[in-house]
């Protein structure tokens, strides 16, 4: 016991010794995991409820050695986990783990600190701030989101959290000047492929849902949000006596990364006095590289811009960067003044407190990781790294659309390739369920995990290159597996 | 280049030998920080802005080295770093690093999945509710906040978040019964030492700020909510046609760790079908131990309770624990089911997806840290290190109470003593200078690092005892520099 006797080696809270020794262990674990990473099943094969018979039932009054907790991990902890990190990894979006941001993530907890206030760390503040203005240029953002004037960037976890702060500064905003008993008439729109973060958000910030305008697209825009339905829907809440007051934008939607044309809704939302905010979370990464910045062109105009360093650019989670035009739109909205945290810095308004630009008080050193990604990359690598993975995209793109049981649904931009198994005779439902079969036989294999989603009814598989480990070989073994367990089903249809 | 050949050793996104190589780096770097810890002033002293020109204005183009940037660390973040985890830190509450913390925050950045859906890791959802069922038996929580049941257990970013959830869980639940418009006369009640993340919680939620009740505590009832008051508001307002709704018990106040009579304003809350949250950030660790586990006494009257191990509880920020008797609540009012991400178990209901039980999509695997700390301490030694921290306290109170220069200005209940100089002919506005005047002066002198917080109008000095490497010495040590400074302070104002 680390209080009655020094001399017993039992795990004292904190001790620079036992921390080093134990911490060099757990190195050594987390590089021999990478090292064998592609040994475990892509999605993890356990059944609902696997864990609670393999764990006792209450916590240990004694101390347990590190040691039978690391035997622990390996025995009944890495079986129920999906491998994010193993090259096999294409569902959903990436959630890049690097050597780079797995060191961020080590000084981050090390320190320890919270910094809510600029007083509380000025480190944290000042560098968030810093290191958000550098990633500003790497996206070549405009000026007026620099930290130099009323906007500025900060550090969400999630672009879930991006945007219901926004949606509550903007919300916030019109009900100062409309009085606040017209929230009922408030008004949001986006297409409906933007991510259900945003309606979470509404209902989080109490919109009402019937006043939330998922305007619907279709493969004649390539699931992009068209301007003159925007313009449509607007005109017609107007004449309603509603208040249009919110638009959401998106490069690179979830399904299909689809890229709404920011240019022409940032105008419909200028001209409507609306908030304008981007949801670049995933496609966000590829507009450091000056030949994808294209599909970021009208954000000038746009009030408030989203993306996660921690989807694609090798920043473990979580580390969602978030700009704005008018920091003040979010402090009016979400400033707290309580007197145990009052301060002179802060009173005299000399500096930035980041807790009155986030939901929680709370928060972590997260800049850390992401200067140190760039630091130790720097913006070459980060930019031949995103090439990379959409070379790879596009040679699965090319493959897909070679075999003919197969078809592209909608054409890739980014390192996402959408497709399915072909409808045979204008089948729909038929073919819906095969590539519903499909989906589960890859998965159950163990050797990769893709996802899904439907685009004007179609039952489409999601394969999203962007695991740090991936290579050319992990892409192709996945393209067989898929082409094979294929020709399973469609030979067991025709019988 | 790590795409173009192999032979360079630049660093690669992934690799386990560089992971291997770099890690142990860094471990001797933050072994070597908690080493040399106690050389740092606990505040840091830097002046605002001072970061900017010490960094280049954009990121590089180019790599650099895991040398080039801790020797930045060192040089310019650590001069701006309020270390939290320095034995003299006495501010604020305590945020716990510890040695099993650390290494749980290493293995989650290490495996690095996103555990939105049981799916997605069922590790992740699985071990937290079991290490949450753990956690609830050392408090001895009723049944109903188990998982078997209705109930159960999440891990939450801070306890801003637990609140807004539960918040918006009990906004929705009211509504669903009396109508969306019905908003407007939605009333929360409190005491006015409630934390300001409820205030903060009411502003997103859209709650009306004049219906936030911030019930007046005095030193009566040592700024506890007095139960005959919280009934004599709801009667008020039930009269003028309003709707009580919520009402937040304190278990340890962040000014002074009062305790609110849980059994007694539970009842009330029962009679009038309000929801009642129970806050116990901080103090809910010390009731871990059968002697403290009565301030919380009455939480089985109770729709949820919080704490954060992060604060007192050796786990690394962030980890905040809420419980809840009604897991569907949170669920109605918090779920998306977009098509990305349906899947069997989650169709089928046969698991728990935690995204729908919090603000963000995304969520890190955070009870391994939990689950870390409870097995390599054990519940006795977690019991010890509390009973530890709350014994230097008595000490340094007694030691207050014998200066006939102070005076304590509110009994100490857990680890937190609240004092001041004592005022000198009654002049209380003197008082408050003097006051004032030495926490700036022993907080610039770097030996230790205390906050503040006003009670009736006093400005009072909170020493809040808790950070893992304090012990004896420290307290002496601080509590003579803070005797020192007064001594001055009050002889410069005999002149």
């Amino acid at each position: 016991m680390y209080m009655e006797n020094g001399s017993s080696n039992a795990l004292k809270p904190m001790d620079s010794e036992q921390l080093r020794e134990h911490g060099h262990r757990m190195v050594d674990f987390i590089a021999d995991y990478y090292k064998t990473i592609e040994s475990f099943p892509a999605l993890s094969q356990v059944q609902p409820g696997y864990l609670h018979n393999l764990l006792p039932d209450s916590a240990p009054d004694q101390p347990e050695t590190l040691e039978q907790v690391l035997d622990d991990v390996k025995e009944k902890i890495l079986p129920g986990v999906t491998h994010w990190q193993s090259p096999s990894f294409f569902a959903y979006y990436p959630a890049n783990s690097s050597v780079a941001g797995f060191l961020g993530e080590m000084l981050s907890a090390g320190l320890n600190i919270i910094g809510f206030s600029w007083i509380s760390s000025p480190a944290a503040t000042e560098l968030e701030m810093i290191v958000l203005d550098w990633f500003a240029k790497l996206l070549n953002l405009p000026d007026q989101f620099l930290s130099k004037g009323n906007g500025g960037g900060v550090i969400q976890g999630t672009a879930s959290e991006a945007i219901l702060v926004v949606l509550i500064a903007a919300r916030d905003k019109v009900l100062r000047s409309v009085g606040k008993s017209a929230l009922e008439k408030l008004v949001v729109y986006s297409s409906d492929q933007t991510h259900s973060s945003l309606l979470k958000a509404c209902q989080v910030a109490g919109i009402h849902i019937e006043n939330c305008r998922m305007l619907k697209t279709d493969s004649s825009t390539d699931y992009a949000l068209c301007p003159e339905s925007l313009q449509e829907a607007v005109s017609k809440d107007l004449e309603a006596g509603l208040i249009p007051f919110f638009l959401c934008g998106t490069v690179g939607t979830t399904s299909s990364t689809a890229v709404d044309p920011l240019a022409a809704l940032g105008k419909i939302a200028k001209s409507n006095e609306m908030w304008f905010h981007v949801d670049a979370a995933y496609a966000g990464s590829a507009c450091i590289c000056p030949e994808y910045r294209q599909y970021i062109e009208g954000v000038e105009t746009a009030d408030s811009f989203n993306m996660n360093a921690h989807k694609w650019l090798l920043t473990n989670f979580d580390c969602s960067l978030l700009w704005v035009k008018d920091q003040y739109a979010l402090t009016e909205a979400l400033s707290t003044n309580p007197e145990f945290l009052k301060n002179k810095a802060s009173q005299a308004n000399l500096v930035v407190d980041y807790k009155d630009w986030q939901i929680p008080l709370g928060r972590r050193f997260r800049s850390l990781k992401l200067w140190m990604v760039l630091r130790l990359y720097g913006g070459e690598t980060l930019k031949g790294y995103i090439r990379n993975h959409i070379k790879l995209a596009k040679d699965l793109e090319q493959l897909v659309s070679q075999d003919p049981n197969f078809e592209v649904v909608t054409p890739r931009i980014f390192s996402l390739v959408c497709f399915r198994i072909a409808p045979v005779d204008n089948d729909e439902k038929k073919c819906n369920n095969r590539n519903r079969n499909l989906l589960e036989a890859v998965n159950s294999s163990g050797k990769l995990f893709i996802s899904h989603t439907t685009l004007s009814g179609k039952f489409v598989l999601r394969f999203a290159i962007g695991a740090p480990l991936t290579e050319e070989k992990h892409v192709l073994e996945a393209w067989k597996v898929i082409q094979e367990e294929a020709s399973y089903i469609l030979a067991s249809q025709v019988k």
